[in-house]
């Protein structure tokens, strides 16, 4: 059997793991030379395909594939690109045939979240239909932890650790000069649809009285006169209060508070100043000095407070990824399968991508404590493994060493530009 | 010789190091029972001598004061309290007096920044005014690194190591989606009115064209055309730009770009909103989809990601502290003396707290690059040692393990209440 070509490529927002898959994904594929033969990343995610421009992995050493398990974002670019359906673009399709025919590529893996798995989930029909021999597999990937099957999804877990810590350390900060100093701090950070990240931060409170006192959740729409009661009850039990905030709040008409009118490549709403919006509330009511932060990129990019466990599981995925397709798995994704909090064990499983595509995982109404501010102890539960460990990326002059690839691009092939 | 009592107190914004000063004056107190008796420690800085609510360190465990070197924010709490001249603040500095007296305190160690220096230097004068046998040292710390004399502060090689390292892996993020995603990022951090934070960004850039492209300092009003200019020019070169941005920035009157009319408890302006404006500059004047980061208390509560060169000055300098007090001195504060960048060479040096009262050291025009958008040679050549190494704070259950003090109050010996 001739040893075919794979092709992987990243998807979607980036995290601080989804490097380790790629690790996974090309230490595995170099590992059975008898079955496949180069592996080829996209540049820029699926766009590189579409438009050729194809990396030669195989050009890379293997110290450096080691490295990526320690090097934040997407060392070959990743994009917001959605491909439609396969008959509203056709083209597309048609066009990445030709780009797999032309470098025999028999092989897909593709490392995104939801949307992403939708057009994985498209591109694994295309041997059905079309009578090329190809097999795609999803590789999960998302900040937002909101893919179903899975138990938890790469990136999430790392993000967690980097908002409870951010939470913890702004905590005691603010707990030690509210006396006579600020007494309101608001964290904002991601999660557009489910409170995943804000619960996060809730596992910075060890003891009852620990910050963070209140987390607005995107599940529970915002209650002006209920939160305002709380953070001056706060501010009278403990002398300050310090409150996470998801990007994703709603109003009490399900009209999202960061409302900035701008939308991204899939049509997402652009989401930005939930947390200034609420500190000025807390101004304009309360007339308690505030301060404010927003992590945005810096939350999903920490790779230097990146969870062990996270990491672990992204290689892990991205290896599975490839033993399934070597077995000869098509439309599918390896997923976590979660067999006990305490001890954390867990194991690899696999999904089907009809089951993943488009379907999105929200959090559970019972991981919500009852009085909508915080998280439960089911929830606690749930996030802690997630956060688990930690694995420090090598430093050099003070600053973390993240490997850069040389990304050279595989010779074209084909005639003419595609016309994105 | 009577082993008189100490005192110590944290004063102003704290920090990810103000606690290994702690642990520097508190082992250093403890090492010589002979000439020290107990150290008490201001409850909120000089708020907690005012009102006599002083914490016996005595009764910490000697293992509980060595992680107070790992430890981020003000361990007995600080406080933004600002003492007056002798003339016009007569009562706090005679109630200062009777609270020493009653406590026997003999040694006054004061922990703060430029304001506190100066607060510290009045103390100093009790002596002499008065009669009463006092010594006065001032343990310098700031993150704004704005003290005189003393090479760096305490506190300001962690926030320019936590701010280099943010943005160099923001940097590795949004260069990985910017062909179809975010072109421009700009994180607005800390420096009211000196640009070493802002200048510490610019070390995430190793090699040209590395993020950051563009400093927004507070030493160069802005001038919207220009900057507008150069990104465009930026994401024309390199498909994105990343921006630095100190919440002080000034128009081209002079004026605060984040002006908010609030002010804190010494009268500054109480800062926020100059990365959410920059970045709306840029959306409205350039189109391009942006994200902005704010990072408020994360960056000088980052103990997580704490310089080890800062953390062994801070107990450094915490330490001289105590012998100079030991060796007779009055009115003076330990102060880092730099005899070569590379290799990097400190030792303590000593500096009369006149000389730094109220003195605020600028960044020298030379640092920052003819253009005003970036750091020289010289400035990276001066920073680059501050942020190095590294100093992990202890995990446990995948977070910081923090230390809290029992923080137990010495039984008051003064009648009645003082009123601040």
């Amino acid at each position: 059997m001739n040893a075919r070509n794979a092709f992987y490529a990243q998807s979607g927002g980036v995290t601080a793991v989804i490097n380790a898959s790629a690790c996974g994904v090309i230490e595995s594929t170099r590992a059975h030379p008898d079955r496949i033969g180069r592996t080829f990343a996209g540049r820029n995610g699926i766009v590189g395909a579409l438009t050729e421009d194809l990396i030669d992995t195989s050009l890379e050493s293997a110290s450096d594939i080691a490295a990526l398990r320690y090097a934040p974002a997407g060392a070959f670019g990743s994009c917001r690109y959605k491909l439609k359906s396969l008959e509203q673009s056709r083209a597309e399709y048609q066009r990445l045939l030709e780009v797999f025919k032309a470098h025999d590529i028999g092989y897909f893996f593709y490392n995104g979240g939801g949307d992403s798995a939708d057009t994985c989930l498209k591109v694994s029909q295309l041997s059905a239909a079309t009578g090329y021999p190809l097999q795609a597999i999803h590789v999960p990937k998302t900040v937002d932890n909101d893919l179903p099957i899975t138990d938890c999804c790469p990136g999430f877990g790392s993000v967690a650790k980097y908002v409870a810590t951010s939470m913890k350390e702004a905590g005691f900060d603010v707990a030690s000069m509210a006396r006579t100093s600020t007494k309101v701090f608001v964290l904002e950070v991601m999660g557009r649809h489910a409170g995943w990240i804000t619960a996060s931060c809730g596992l910075a409170a060890e003891q009852a009285g620990d910050p963070p006192h209140i987390l607005l959740f995107p599940e529970v729409p915002f209650d002006e006169d209920k939160f305002i009661a709380r953070v001056r009850q706060c501010v009278a039990d403990y002398g300050y209060c310090c409150i996470g905030v998801s990007e994703g709040l709603l109003d009490k008409d399900g009209k999202l508070m960061g409302e900035s009118g701008a939308r991204d490549a899939f049509g997402h709403t652009q989401l930005s100043g939930v947390g200034p919006m609420i500190a000025g509330i807390v101004t304009d009511r309360l007339k308690l000095k505030n301060h404010w932060a927003v992590a945005s990129y810096l939350q999903r990019a920490a790779r230097h407070i990146a969870s062990r466990t996270d990491v672990e599981q992204a290689y892990a995925l991205g290896k599975a990824a490839v033993e399934m397709a070597l077995d000869g798995k098509n439309s599918v994704m390896p997923a976590i399968v979660r067999k006990s909090d305490s001890p954390y064990v867990w194991e690899i499983g696999i999904a089907e991508l009809k089951d993943v595509a488009n379907v999105e995982k929200k959090m559970p109404k019972e991981f919500i404590s009852a009085d909508g501010f915080g998280i439960t102890d089911a929830c606690r539960a749930y996030l802690a493994p997630l956060i688990a460990g930690e694995d420090y990326p090598p430093f050099r002059n003070g600053l973390p060493n993240y490997v850069r690839l040389k990304n050279i691009a595989v010779a074209r092939k084909l005639p003419g530009d595609f016309k994105l």
